[in-house]
């Protein structure tokens, strides 16, 4: 299951459950490429030498500044980025 | 840096790199998570008891079976999602 524990926190009034799971990270990762490979929910493409590649602007966002940068300067719902040439 | 391991795999015939995070997937989380707190590249709006909470559709779908399907099958850029009743 990957639950890892579920506890209950002693301090406050009313008891608070937490539940932890080490593989949730990991799952929504492995969610977000299934979708991708299939296409879904996709809002931007990446031109890479003549090649393109469907993302998600927040995922690509997420892990890189340089997109970061270009996502959230433009406004159009549907774009494409070309890569510079190094 | 939470760099766990770069090898080089002996097996082919041109070396190939493998680099392991151990941190990456959790960055990826932290970054969405700010973007959301930001309200950056966020693409939908959830209503949950009149309360609006801005998401990215991929995240929600990426977690929860019930989002996917609803995003999917909507074609709207921008669209509000009442939470039902229970």
């Amino acid at each position: 299951m990957g639950v890892s524990g579920m506890s209950v926190d002693e301090k406050s009034e009313a008891p608070m459950y937490v539940y932890e799971s080490t593989v949730h990270c990991t799952n929504i990762l492995l969610g977000l490429n299934e979708q991708r490979k299939q296409g879904l929910l996709c809002d931007v493409t990446v031109l890479v030498e003549g090649k393109e590649f469907r993302a998600h602007r927040a995922v690509l966002a997420a892990c890189s500044e340089y997109f970061l940068q270009g996502f959230v300067t433009q406004s159009d719902n549907e774009l494409v980025l070309s890569m510079p040439e190094e």
